[in-house]
């Protein structure tokens, strides 16, 4: 018996909200109903609320990388020109489904932790049908202007599609489609709707929608949309998911901004702490979805990771190149301001343990 | 408030096992720690053990389409020759599944209800890569013997991969896969396993490992197979839902024989029942998964489904060219003999009450 209790500050799966865990205990759903179908609109109308859309989104079994794969499946075609900048795990996860799928790279490489700038926009030379781009870069704890990075590439390649992916950003930080010139974007339900994993949300604006090819089978996005126009979904969907979401949008939407300035200042007071005791943070510009720091000089991970664990938390390292050089915490999850000065103590706590 | 409890009679989803609901009421799971590496590796060995297979048996965040379309994927290569005979809803998937993916598809069309017979393989003129079957036809209740098919099949095309649909007969019918010539399956987490949806079951024999040709990214089974020897898997993973899957299945297979004789025992006594107030049995063999009665006659399926909700029981109708012909009623889900005889008496009393 601990004297501390768990706490899962991992940026993604996070702590449940409770609207979550309530959806998730009740008795078995059938989609085909009218109950289910409600929740089903209703998560899809949240969705569309928290994204700012005027287009739609669709909800997808699966995870957010599902969702990224089916929007460049379904928006480009093979031969395609596409611009990806690279600067962590996820950034780089666009390049490879691209690849996988038969478009063409233009790949531009940052350092991890570094992000994407105007300019590098500038020195392009066309044509691109698109760029895939990553608003927080939860391996490296880094958030891109995606607004100002897509008006750019917009203006130009005014016919080309940009795509973000705003799995971390979606009710952690503001996020728009087409006031910032972002034609599609994927999130998923373990992140900023604090549910647990295995919903992928594939979010579509008007101009995406006109220029949608389907393609595919369990990811053709023209099936998907013309089944949950009817609250229901091409293939059996993960229904109970669907409730919970929709249960936690309920809660949070009319919030939202005291919600996105609650994720900003407990990033800031971690990221305070952090400082406080000497760890430097990873990121160029902090998202507010994961603070990252790079390892205390002369201490492995595994070390700092236990300590975290001595104390209840579960904490995570760094991805890719950055395994064994970094630690992420995240209060992603359901938790209040004064969580994050619980996890703020814990942290410098665990750190100071270590000497 | 109704005197009656509700029912969920669907076949799939079905009712939740109560390890289910327990696994799915705890907190949040990180899916790389320990905890959830171990559910990770009791929910594939289990699944093993039901599939009676020496190959494996992989987990996919997505339904059971998604299941079925990344064995073709990673099984054949565009431009082969299969084999899919056509007898209702789900085994015409496997045709769609393949024709979109670029195979060559010979279809066997059947009328629906009735099965595939072992002639249907002596008429074919090959070459053949492979045949996709459906052991169980939930929309129609029909049960294929696919383990005679397969062993015909691969008497006459011998380096054919036969690949089944076991979406409704895995934890509902004896099931193999070696031993009967079935070299891959499928199935979903919200059949058999009594858990919610949103996993995928792939089931790869010893032979299919080794015709593996891994495509695509988030269908890529190579990459799967990698991840989940580890205990893990490529993309964040329905971790909640795998420790429900691991739960379940730590109940049901220590008494599977008896489980399975449950299953056919239920569905024998519903069947029976319908009968005795006249209904007329859709399929030619009955599948233990889904009784399927034709609708009485001079009644529209709404009238039939009001009847039932009238109850409390939730069941569903036909599909594709079964719509507003049948309807059909499932105990795949957590219920024990006297359930049977609850349903069968309510199955009579909601069709006495029609007149």
């Amino acid at each position: 018996m601990s004297v501390y209790r768990n706490r899962l500050l991992t940026p993604g799966p996070v702590e449940l909200h409770p609207k979550a865990l309530e959806a998730l205990s009740r008795p078995q759903l059938h989609h085909r109903t009218d109950e289910a179908r409600a929740f089903f609109q209703a998560a899809r109308e949240g969705l569309k609320q928290a994204w700012n859309t005027e287009g739609e989104v669709l909800l997808l079994t699966g995870s957010g990388t599902l969702a990224m794969e089916a929007l460049v499946l379904n928006l480009f075609a093979p031969g395609e020109r596409v611009w990806v900048p690279v600067h962590g795990k996820f950034s780089e996860r666009w390049a490879e489904i691209a690849e996988s799928l038969g478009l063409e790279v233009v790949r531009k490489d940052l350092e991890w932790g570094r992000v994407v700038k105007p300019e590098m926009v500038e020195e392009l030379s066309g044509p691109f049908h698109g760029a895939l781009l990553t608003h927080s870069e939860s391996s490296t704890g880094a958030q891109n202007d995606v607004r100002t990075l897509a008006q750019t590439f917009k203006s130009r390649f005014p016919n080309a599609l940009v795509v973000a992916d705003m799995v971390t950003s979606l009710l952690i930080s503001p996020v728009a489609l087409e006031a910032w010139g972002i034609d599609a974007a994927a999130s998923g339900s373990q992140k900023g709707t604090m549910c647990p994993p295995g919903l992928g949300y594939a979010a579509l604006s008007p101009r995406a929608l006109e220029r949608l090819k389907p393609r595919g089978y369990y990811m053709n996005l023209a099936k998907e949309r013309k089944a949950q126009a009817e609250g229901e979904s091409a293939w059996t969907p993960a229904i109970n998911l669907v409730a919970a979401v929709a249960g936690v949008l309920g809660q949070v939407l009319p919030g939202l901004e005291e919600h996105l300035r609650l994720k900003a200042r407990q990033t800031e007071l971690l990221y305070r702490a952090g400082e406080s005791v000497g760890l430097k943070p990873v990121p160029e510009v902090k998202s507010p979805a994961t603070t990252c720091f790079y390892l205390p000089e002369g201490f492995r991970y595994a070390q700092v990771k236990e300590a975290f664990a001595r104390r209840g938390a579960t904490i995570i390292g760094g991805q890719g190149i950055l395994k064994g050089k970094i630690f992420r915490i995240s209060l992603m999850g359901y938790s209040d301001i004064y969580d994050a000065y619980a996890v703020a103590e814990l942290m410098k706590d665990a750190l100071q343990s270590l000497g």
